[in-house]
């Protein structure tokens, strides 16, 4: 059965950009007719098992590893990464601690270490083998890191306070944040939370002195500044928010500075892309999601801390029937929220020695440029606009001057075509279109091909809200006539 | 490589009863000198890296699948949940919302009431489809589901009330819970928790006397009850707290009532065991981990509730990029902490049907069966005394009338041997050792095997440590002598 299904993977791998669609055409409700009500007696075969995933199951399935997916962001799928899961699997091994899993925990070290490496990180988040302050460990998601974070801010604050403080506790981030800031605050309690404005002046960088200012309000009111989060690169539009002048706008108020670049971090193996996260040496922690851009199969996002010992004040209890063996140098139960954790390194160990720092490099740059591509047909042609300037792999565009209508009208038909998935955001109130790039099986035919379908879908909506369309086709016609690469050209 | 992959996964589980060592022999910083410390540039092979991970990894494993490992809980390990983990890895589908994988929420709703009636749970607790108020969710592991139950509780609890009224919840458990219980209190910021004293007299449950008492004297000081948990099987000992006592106890208080029955609950599906689950048409959330014994490999937690308001009250945001599609009948983000998860109930799905309701039946009444013939000779040596009467795969057993450091030195002698591989306990401040039956593979053989080494190893220490060795071994040889199946007799 093992070996049936591996075939049935290169299939489906290899069938990835031939599907007929990459979202489904399904409603709510759409499997429970399918399904029986009860779970068998008696057992039933594989090959029948299969025949239902395959007839009832796969007609619900949104193809995240398709060429066309660009929604969201990507969700890669390696086989190097695939292979390490298998055998972690049969490993079973749950290393909450160092004595239930050894090689688990001293794998992570090694491999968090290596990833700091690659990326330049600060040597103060490096494991070091457990010897240091600092380190790295893999949660689950962004947001468990940045709720880990939050709780290290709050134990560090509260630490020689009256309890009632912590309900003077005040959290930072920029209105462009991810949801999973604000929902962090509601895990921890956090009454006072800040969502800074951010504005497409300044490409929806959060600014250093909006933070200085709302710090300064809340300390003369008698408030404590607790948390501060940065975004390299936000889920809108992969705003860069300016990481080093903010931690220098927030020393000395206190506050844990926490960086979420759950997306962009991989492209911090890129030296010509470093700059993005210049400051993270004057910052308390960090957080990227391998599992996104950087082909480690979900779930694995990287944390760093610069100094664990808030983390451990705010999560470990270490009961006794867990103390069962000596020796426990680094139990990374005290670094995350549940207690069971998967033996994750392994993916990363099986993918870094398998495809190699350089290739990954080339996987990263080859989707900028892809989406670099997309970028420059979105500029050329007049009916558009780029909503924000290209960053990484993710083009933000809208048709220019029409009501936000068309464009959600724009976005439905592309996605009721089925050959294509994109969202959208709202960006300083403009519903606007997202492009990401990022599936491992992306090449330039499938961001070409996805032009051509904008175009053309662009053309039909404009025609059918009767919003300018002929001037805006012929003002595109022009552009295109006179420009090679514009969007009429990408029709033909 | 897949191919290999699979061929080494069936040689790896083949071996597990003759490995030489279920836990390692090895220091803190054992692979460190054995790994580069950076990451390769150029790509290594999978022959390289397999080769690697059996000289330098593998001696760090502890092996849960093996038939000796007793310690802990078990994870199981099953291949119809390996085979269904690598289609879902393929497929990488994120189904946080019904938008982003409407089969994996689909999917999990279906699986959820497969479960739940499987396990007998009151109707309330079923998805329907995503019609009603109740309804089951996975989550990755217990402590998460407490967390979320605990978020849940204080939002309908400060529901209507000033702020600073958080400072007022109280949550209820028995010292007997697990750690988790208090580190979802440290998580959310509650700062009453209430360890209520559970005892030998009964057999390590939490009377609803106490509750009740306890929760009084609160509300009289002018507190608000908040939260209270039950457990059914308890780390320690497999207690049994009396969960429709402890609900008609805590009824009226306002609080938030969760069972957590993390191991034990699998058990649920057998009709002799059903009453130890009794009253749960009266509590508010229930989860327990198919991750432990029900062959489902990690992370699997199950987790159900009567009414899902106050969780999404607690947890849902509902940012305007996740808004993509119409029609989100259900959305699972809105359940957990986490945005991102992964397709799990095509887990439960594969398990399910291939193994059927009747073969999973039979394999936890196996292992219930080997616990109670372990459980069987300690009783009949008189050397030994069972700490708490053997529940579900759970033995609790200590040398009688010794210093706790010749317990200690048992377990330590034992665990030395890599033979096996248990942990202890405290009861009652008792040294106790644990032996916990339910790896995949363990049979009689292992069972007995393990009382072999376990009664050697009694002589053993009882000789070294000179405490009544002889008194004891001639009571131990006596007993013996006049019944079958005891310590003497399986030591031959």
């Amino acid at each position: 059965m093992g070996h049936a299904m591996v075939d049935m993977i290169a299939d489906y791998y290899e069938s990835l950009p031939s599907l007929p669609r990459v979202s489904p055409d399904v409603q709510p409700g759409f499997l429970r007719g399918a399904l029986p009500p009860n779970a068998p007696e008696q057992p039933e075969s594989f090959e029948a098992v299969m025949a239902d995933v395959r007839d009832k199951l796969m007609p619900g399935v949104v193809h995240w590893q398709s060429p066309s997916f660009f929604a969201y962001f990507p969700s890669n799928y390696s086989f190097p990464a695939a292979l390490a899961d298998m055998w972690s699997s049969v490993l079973g091994m749950v290393g909450f601690s160092w004595a239930a899993g050894p090689v688990a925990t001293e794998l992570e070290m090694a491999m968090m270490d290596w990833l700091a490496d690659l990326c330049g990180l600060p040597p103060a988040f490096k494991c070091n083998g457990g010897a240091g302050p600092g380190g790295g460990v893999i949660q689950g998601t962004t947001s468990e890191a940045v709720v880990v974070a939050l709780l290290a801010a709050r134990a560090r604050a509260l630490a020689g306070r009256p309890v009632a403080d912590r309900l003077k506790l005040v959290a930072y981030s920029s209105d462009q944040a991810h949801s999973c800031f604000k929902k962090a605050c509601m895990i921890a309690g956090m009454d006072h939370v800040r969502l800074l404005p951010a504005s497409a002046e300044h490409d929806w960088a959060l600014q250093p002195e909006a933070l200085k200012a709302a710090i300064e309000a809340d300390v003369a009111a008698g408030l404590i500044p607790c948390f501060v989060m940065a975004s390299v690169g936000t889920t809108s539009s992969c705003a860069v928010d300016p990481v080093a002048q903010l931690a220098a706008a927030a020393a000395g108020s206190g506050a844990w500075f926490h960086v979420d670049a759950a997306y962009a971090g991989s492209a911090a193996l890129l030296p010509e892309h470093r700059h993005h996260f210049a400051g993270l040496g004057a910052v308390d922690s960090y957080s990227f999601n391998p599992h996104k851009w950087l082909l480690t199969n979900f779930d694995c996002c990287c944390m760093w801390v610069a100094d664990s010992g808030p983390l451990k004040e705010a999560l470990s209890l270490t009961p006794v029937f867990l103390r069962a063996a000596a020796g426990n140098s680094l139990d990374y139960k005290d670094w995350q929220i549940p207690l069971g954790r998967k033996f994750r390194s392994l993916k990363l160990y099986f993918l870094l020695r398998m495809y190699g720092a350089e290739k990954l490099r080339s996987y990263l740059r080859h989707h900028i440029a892809l989406a670099g591509a997309f970028a420059q047909q979105v500029a050329a042609d007049p009916r558009f606009e780029l909503a924000a300037p290209q960053r990484f792999g993710l083009v933000c565009f809208r048709l220019r001057g029409v009501p936000r209508e068309v464009n959600a009208a724009l976005l439905a038909a592309l996605n009721a075509s089925g050959r294509l998935f994109l969202i959208h955001t709202e960006l300083g109130g403009a519903y606007t279109l997202r492009l990401a790039v990022g599936a491992a099986t992306s090449q330039l035919e499938h961001v070409q091909a996805a032009w051509a379908a904008v175009s053309a879908a662009a053309d039909q909506v404009l025609a059918e809200h009767g919003v300018a369309a002929a001037a805006a086709a012929a003002a595109g016609k022009e552009v295109a006539a006179a420009g090679a690469g514009s969007g009429a050209g990408a029709r033909s």
